[in-house]
């Protein structure tokens, strides 16, 4: 398999750590990608292989062993988990699973909020708009109360929802450390504390993407 | 069930399609939400059941008959096809499964595109970025070029894939009818044109959302 990757993007962290989880990281050629910054608001030009695979364009993109391209997260996921079904990532059925998918869309919306809001960051500051940037910021927060408040829910075995909450737990500090995110949330930076150090998370920590460069 | 819920978001459309072809739709009691313009830049105020309910404060959001809050159409979709595991809108494994990844992940791509370049559009013109909007009118040209010449990977008997690529088609016309989608896209618009009378898209045509107004 081959990913279209950066150190810096969350959704790419989500699908490796997968990955690393699920032992399939051996079986995944990692490709670099290069985001000049205005890829927050500007058509960007794309390596033409890249494009040529996902028209969405962005990233993680994952062609599988087959050669089908597949883009976001959790589609991505959904292939790794079925090449590996003795470790199920997500309860199988049930309210567990419910609770399951609660989990991973209130984390996943608080990571898009957290893109949303880099990508209005990096536009010039006259078509930068502050109302929305308070717009995502009360968001995220409001996701990772949550969060905080129902830890209970998604203890035990690793899983896609702790997953995708530790790597939005780890892009506060990343890009947003003024906001501060453990005030107030000591239940989930208890937790964080623990998860952060499995060696999925170590071996992925975040990095500003290269501005340029060739793959390799 | 209960879903929150506007007659103009077609990822509500999507749940609301999955439903019906699921036989669900009468276990789903609708609650309506209302969205003034300034949803796309500021914090509006919400409805206290929802923003409690889910905290990333998006339609479609689906509370289950065990009282559990789902965000994302996607994972509100795997929620539904659990309850109806005779007709199964996936592959359910293999290489159908990933194209059928893929396809949804396309079709996604541009929707949330769409709904991008309509928040985009409701900023007044002092903030408003052009280049932004170029940037996702190309996006979404690129992913229904892609449909349009992938239709023969998703032909066949109703899927997710086909119903999100379906609203796809049904929202340019809805929000952007003078990019004028069926040009150069033949295929896809002849496909269009038949799967739009199913009587699933029929009685979710979209509409205005009200602007204000009491549930009911």
């Amino acid at each position: 398999m081959k990913l279209y990757w950066t150190p810096a993007s969350p959704f790419v962290r989500k699908v490796m750590v997968v990955a690393i989880e699920l032992d399939l990281d051996q079986r995944i050629e990692i490709r670099p990608t290069y985001w000049p910054h205005n890829w927050g608001f500007q058509t960007i030009e794309f390596e033409p292989d890249f494009v040529a695979a996902n028209p969405v364009a962005r990233i993680p993109t994952l062609i599988t062993d087959d050669g089908v391209a597949i883009a976001e997260s959790n589609l991505i996921c959904d292939h790794l988990q079925s090449l590996n079904e003795v470790k199920l990532l997500m309860p199988e059925s049930g309210k567990a699973r419910s609770q399951a998918l609660r989990i991973l869309g209130i984390a996943d919306g608080a990571l898009e909020a957290m893109i949303a809001r880099r990508a209005e960051l990096l536009r010039d500051s006259t078509t930068q708009s502050n109302d929305f940037i308070d717009k995502l910021r009360t968001r995220i927060g409001r996701c990772l109360d949550s969060l905080n408040n129902e830890l209970a829910t998604f203890e035990g075995p690793i899983s896609l929802p702790q997953i995708a909450t530790g790597i939005a737990c780890s892009y506060m500090d990343f890009r947003y450390p003024a906001d501060d995110w453990r005030k107030e949330r000591s239940h989930l930076a208890a937790w964080h504390a623990v998860f952060a150090q499995r060696p999925s998370m170590l071996k992925t920590e975040a990095a500003e993407t290269p501005q340029h460069g060739s793959a390799g």
